[in-house]
């Protein structure tokens, strides 16, 4: 079973900003199909990145990787996000959690910067 | 001359962040070489989308077309940017200057998250 994802952005009272992180874990999992790939949030709104991954653990997963969704490094993606998955992990002993680099800054979105200006 | 871009993020007192910017606007010139493409920031640190847009137009730009570097829609990509942009516009009579929507959500950042899940 490969690691479970879970997809984590900062989390808004809006919901728009909150489906749109869901929709890209939906794109996820069409590009990934049978992975099990969560949606969290870091603050804000649920789920939590330890309900995310109290989920994992539920469905079996026995390793998590957990991507910031953010376009720059920072105080969320590089401690707070870190310490909520480490918390969360603690309370599943035998379960891999593990924090990624933010998805930017990334060469390829330069083309998606370039398909946005020219589209 | 194809439109000028100038990337837009919300910018940061952390120098950090702000760099991260400057690379991805960077990368944009590798894959578009000859075009204009500024990084600039919504707030807290210059330069300004005005500083850019002048900028632009100081090149020979007759067009600009402004790409907000966030990864969901609200209130920034939507409505502060736009406003910021036709400020700037003002400025400079015979400039078409537009917005575009923001770089996420998109299917393509689906394979980012993949990437970074399984590097």
């Amino acid at each position: 079973m490969p690691a479970a994802i879970v997809l984590v952005d900062h989390g808004s009272r809006r919901s728009r900003a909150n489906d749109s992180l869901e929709q890209v874990a939906e794109w996820v999992r069409e590009a990934a199909p049978g992975r099990i790939v969560l949606a969290a949030h870091m603050e804000l709104a649920p789920p939590s990145v330890a309900d995310a991954v109290d989920a994992c653990a539920a469905r079996g997963a026995t390793e998590v990787v957990v991507v910031p969704y953010f376009l720059a490094p920072g105080r969320h993606s590089t401690e707070d996000i870190p310490r909520l998955a480490r918390e969360a992990a603690e309370r599943h002993p035998g379960l891999a959690v593990r924090v990624t680099a933010p998805l930017g800054p990334d060469a390829k979105l330069a083309g998606l910067v370039l398909e946005r200006a020219d589209p």
